[in-house]
Parts: C-alpha cells; sequence; structure tokens
C-alpha cells in the first residue's frame, strides 16, 4: 500500500494494476448490493439480449476506483469524495482488467486529488473511464 | 424485480429501498475491490482520524444504485450505462441506508433514462447522491 503524503502527490502522477472478475466476485457483489438482475444471474437471459454470457456488473468494475485511491494514489491516506464512472463497453467473467490512473488535478485548499482513470480489459479495449476526487487525510 | 418496458417508465417515476450494512458487506467488499485501505479495515486507524468506527466503503454504498437500476427502475431491462456518485458523510457498520431514485428524464432516441438519486442514513442525513443513466433492453 501507498501513503503518499498530500506534497508528495504530483500532477501526472499514475498508478496501474489489474485483477481478474471471477464468478465469486459476481455473486459477492450480489449479495452487497441487491441487484439480482439477471442479464447478471442468468446466462440463458444474458444471451437472449444478444451477449455471449452474463454481464459483469458496471458497479463491480467500479469497485477496482475504489482501490485506486485507497491502495496507490493516494493510497492509506485517501478519502474517496467522488467517483464518476462511465460504462463503455460490456465486461464477462474471466476477463482481467487493468485499471490505470493519473492525477489530473490538485486543490490546494481542500487538500484534493482529481484522478481520470480507465479500465481496459485484455483486449485492450476500454470497458469503463472515471473522473475520481480524493482528499487526502 | 420490475420489469418497466421503455414505454412505461415515465419522468417523475419513483423508487426506495433500504439495506443495513453489515461487517460481513465490508468484508466481502475488501475481497471485491482489493481495496484494503485501513480507514475501513482498522478501527483503530479510523478512530485515529477522527472517526467513531471504521468508514464504509464509499463504492460499497454506491452499489445501491446498481439494485436501483437492475431491480427498481427500469428493473429487468435495465443496461446501466453510468452512475456519477458523490459521497457526502461518512457511513458507519450498522447504519441502515435508504436509496430513493427519480426518474429525471427520458430520452427516446437512445431509450435511456436519468435517474436522480440519493441514499440517506437511520438519522434521515444524506450520505450520498448520484446521477444514473440506464439504457432499456
Amino acid at each position: 500500500m501507498n501513503r503518499f503524503t498530500y506534497e508528495e502527490l504530483f500532477v501526472g502522477q499514475t498508478a496501474e494494476f489489474s485483477r481478474e472478475i471471477t464468478n465469486e466476485m459476481m455473486d459477492k457483489f450480489c449479495e452487497i448490493s441487491g441487484d439480482v438482475n439477471p442479464l447478471h444471474k442468468e446466462e440463458s437471459f444474458a444471451k437472449d439480449k444478444g451477449y455471449p454470457g452474463r454481464v459483469v456488473y458496471g458497479m463491480l468494475t467500479s469497485a477496482m476506483y475504489s482501490c485506486l485511491g485507497g491502495v496507490y494514489i493516494p493510497g492509506e491516506n485517501c478519502l474517496l469524495q467522488s467517483v464518476h464512472s462511465d460504462f463503455l463497453a460490456p465486461v464477462f467473467i474471466g476477463d482481467t482488467l487493468t485499471c490505470m490512473g493519473k492525477i489530473v488535478e490538485k486543490n490546494d485548499s481542500v487538500r484534493q486529488v482529481v484522478i481520470k482513470a480507465v479500465i481496459r480489459n485484455q483486449e485492450g479495449k476500454k470497458v469503463s473511464r472515471a473522473k475520481i476526487e480524493a482528499g487526502v487525510l
């Protein structure tokens, strides 16, 4: 885990990490959220809608933005203030997602960094993008 | 689960549901996200930072927005396109959160609804707000 102070963080600073989406993560997200939508739960429903398999919850992929702030930049001193995510392409179980973030702004008066981030799948396709505001404790 | 068609949805339509945040949900979110930040994991760290206990992941509360779209409005035919969440006040384990959403816009050309949503804790305090765009399959 990184432990950057506000002063150590700089515009242009980047971080990157990857995770594979598993069936178990899908089950856990369903329990946390209560989102039992069949697009995420039933293979046959997803196929009827034209997808090759169950579609991964957009907000499960966005959980990576929590990790980006809380573990990478700023890391330990992070207090997430907002996450604005856009879902650009469907994600499927077994996909390996890579989350990349870059600090684009520092707001000294409120000790806040603004991070632009994207998530790509194993084929390099952009599946999500976000703007994240994080306070630095 | 609701199964509204695009035509049945209307501006002004609302939905509401509640969930209690448990320790188990915190553990599951940690595993899904990889966010091992001590603000969410360690009582003593959170107290040192001035909180009464471990702070609930902002993005765990945002999982309720996935449920709002996928189960309530539009329900079964939902395809989430974006969730822009702002975290307004800290949430703690044991809090009961109520998520309320209202359709504020229908975009016929892309069969999309725009929902404004808020999450309040058991004291009525607004802890999160969001703008959600959902396609209707």
